[in-house]
């Protein structure tokens, strides 16, 4: 018999059909109720077994983790918390779980850390928080899919492996088949890369906006949505050295048409969440608030998880530039108080995360878009404004998250480009394709990044960012 | 005036409104008919320009290549070959294209070879043939993020950077951040990856299918989209060091299921295709007609591009097992006239590209499905048959392009899958997560991977890997 979802028959009326379902138990009550759990959904199906017509070696298979196919008709349940239950007439155990082994690990019932789940990341999606999570992940992902393939963007695979250092967005990871035991120094005592698979030094990218430039002069709207790499020594709960960025660019758009799209955007995945996984997301508001309870009440979260969720997509976004900011800053109360750990004294000083919380957590009470920042402290592809000391630069500041995106409209002019990139030393010869851009039908242009897991960090509630993706890589650890 | 895309403006009625669009201009003839091509939609728009109305700086900058903003009435076409134009009102030159400069360039309006526009890869995507196959490519993608979403899977992120170098499935690129001018040996004279920023040595992955047997067997069915790497020396034109692929995997389904799911997963994104991008298949198909006339009879395509597409959607895969496609293939007239370079005269020889090409292009002259071959030339973690000898393996070979999916059952028997990785002389230690998921709760579960560049290759009909992906990485080529 052929058999089906665990989501599917939980929505199915029941009639006192047959149905098989294949699942892992979660539980087993009073030698009579299986909790069994397939993954399609965070509810389990309630198997009732009459434990006299089983063979007694089949019911002490029946233990926390093993996996099950059960048959049997499905009818209306008599318990509370189901609508349905399976009389079981069938039983065949795929595999079973050791309890004493179970015990050491992570599938035994009770409550585990999240550092110990971490070290178990291979069994912690069979848990209903990361089971949550993950669903929820996936999710977001199809909504941002959706998104841009409803708004005319083309999919754009940037490329991973790069011959070129130039953004300067941090740290890179080298990429290599040379034989580091035996790597041959040239004349200058400079490693070779002719012999290198590439012919030259490569590493991976840490971002696909300067391609992605090049797709959106042809294509007009296009998106990536590929892992991006940072080599750098970040030991903290918002870091990752590999992690899932999506970056749009859009030919003609200028820096007001960037914030348009990065809020709809943003607003349109969320709502998705929503719309979708509002089970999932029940689960993680209740997980939350339970964990929130050991900590002191002005360290809980001002608004429950979906609260927070609907206030993002049903209200504006504040943007303000960063002179405004600045302003805010250096009169708000922290700062004359000296509780800044960097206080704010003049205009073109960096903003540092706690100044983002302030204007975000404290001051507006909701994501906060900055833009027209110094030039002097973004990147060289951004497009100088007529004042010449700012850049039409933004980001986007998210209550608990911090930085969420960062954009810019692009310098489209091809001598403003070559003076900025002559003036931080940036050899034309290696970006003369970037370059090339701006020589063949140059126009505005704008852009800007998500980091994916700080999205998903959001939504979830969760507050380390080694627990939004599937396999953490951070620094001393690649394990799985 | 707010500005939309060509191919909103293509299928709007004309009524003599204002419409603004932006765009590059494909060719400007007689002083008066602009061709304008936003990347939205092969199409371009045709615009109207009374000469006399503009001024003559203007028009000069009106040349192949440069980027415009042109506002006017949308009215209906006098001419052949579109239905609306624009009267031109109002032009605004975002960006110029100097003739001098483009004559030299893939830009320039004549027939470039495809060697030429690689070399020009940050340009080609302006080319009609370029846009084309990257507009399918993105459909492609979609469709496959769209197939999972809707069949109730989910889509899971496999590291990047893996510690792991035990699947065997090829080469691996080495990923460090150690400075290999002085690389450091420990006592036994080995690189000591301590130092390294993992602690351990660390490779590019080459496939995600462990880690998402992982998590098949927490969330069900499960599915990766991403990036993967070989660092073989393959200049081949169907080879990349860097390749896109798709890999489901699910738990509780057997061999059978998984090839009912790759056939029913690779008719569904095809007949997307079809469905969704009709006027870029019939610009490639004729594309292919044109390229093909030079060829001799024998060597052209039976099928058009998309008849072909419709074969693939319409008909069944053939499925045989290894040992009937031995029979036939000893018993075919190449093999008996000695025409192969490898003939075939026992089970267990390895199928080589001549082999398959003869089984799907001129015995059956449709896709085929291979499945249950020999253990000994598969990978060590596919399911053992009980004749002791064979595996659930299956590839699926396309015409014209070979292997396009290579998948299995997956071995779930703890015992078995040990002993196999201890003929092989894989270290438990390396795999002790893989084999936990045989210790709790193991099902039988299945899964394959399809290369999504070989998978555009057949839907576009071009002929080289390098040309339907936007960056290409081969060896010695990391260039942009």
């Amino acid at each position: 018999m052929k058999s089906v979802s665990i989501k599917a028959v939980l929505a199915t009326a029941p009639e006192s059909q047959q149905v098989t379902v294949n699942g892992w138990v979660k539980s087993f009550r009073n030698d009579r109720f299986i909790a069994l759990n397939d993954g399609s959904t965070l509810k389990n199906i309630q198997c009732v077994v009459e434990s006299n017509q089983f063979n007694e070696t089949i019911l002490q298979q029946i233990t926390v983790g093993a996996a099950l196919k059960v048959t049997g008709a499905l009818v209306e349940s008599q318990g509370r918390g189901q609508t349905v239950e399976i009389q079981v007439t069938d039983i065949f155990v795929h595999g079973t779980a050791d309890p004493e082994e179970v015990k050491l690990t992570i599938l035994s019932p009770k409550k585990h850390s999240l550092e110990f789940l971490r070290e178990q990341a291979h069994l912690r999606v069979r848990t209903n928080t990361f089971g949550a999570i993950m669903r929820v992940r996936s999710a977001l992902s199809f909504a941002i899919h959706q998104y841009f393939n409803q708004n005319g963007f083309q999919y754009f695979h940037a490329p991973i492996i790069t011959g070129s250092d130039a953004e300067g967005a941090g740290e890179m990871f080298k990429v290599t088949t040379l034989d580091a035991k035996k790597t041959s120094l040239n004349e200058a005592g400079e490693v070779d890369y002719k012999e290198d698979f590439f012919g030259k030094e490569t590493n991976l990218t840490v971002s696909g906006q300067l391609e992605a430039e090049a797709y959106a002069m042809g294509l007009g709207k296009v998106y990536t949505f590929g892992p991006t790499f940072r080599a750098e020594n970040s030991n903290t709960s918002r870091h990752l050295a590999e992690f899932w960025m999506v970056e749009p660019e859009v030919a003609f758009n200028d820096l007001n048409d960037n914030m348009d799209l990065a809020e709809d955007f943003i607003k349109s995945v969320v709502r998705y969440a929503l719309d979708n996984c509002m089970e999932d997301l029940a689960f993680l508001q209740e997980r939350l608030l339970n964990e929130e309870k050991s900590k002191p009440q002005v360290e809980r979260s001002e608004m429950a998880l979906i609260e927070k969720l609907r206030f993002v997509v049903d209200n504006d976004f504040k943007r303000i530039t960063y002179t405004e900011a600045i302003d805010i800053l250096r009169n708000s109360k922290p700062n004359k108080k000296k509780k800044f750990t960097y206080p704010i004294d003049e205009w073109g000083a960096d903003l540092q995360s706690e100044h983002e919380r302030f204007l975000v957590e404290k001051h507006f009470k909701c994501p906060v878009i900055l833009f027209d920042y110094p030039a002097k402290i973004k990147a060289f592809y951004m497009r100088l404004n007529e004042d010449g000391k700012t850049v039409r630069a933004m980001d986007i500041l998210f209550p608990g998250i911090g930085e969420i995106v960062g954009g810019s409209q692009r310098e489209e002019r091809l001598d403003v480009l070559k003076s900025k990139m002559e003036a931080l030393g940036i050899p034309e010869e290696e970006l003369w394709w970037y370059l090339d851009l701006r020589k063949f039908g140059t126009a505005v242009h704008s852009g800007f990044g998500l980091g994916f897991e700080r999205l998903v960090l959001f939504a979830t509630g969760m507050g380390n960012i080694r627990d939004v993706i599937p396999f953490p890589r951070t620094p001393q650890n690649a394990e799985f």
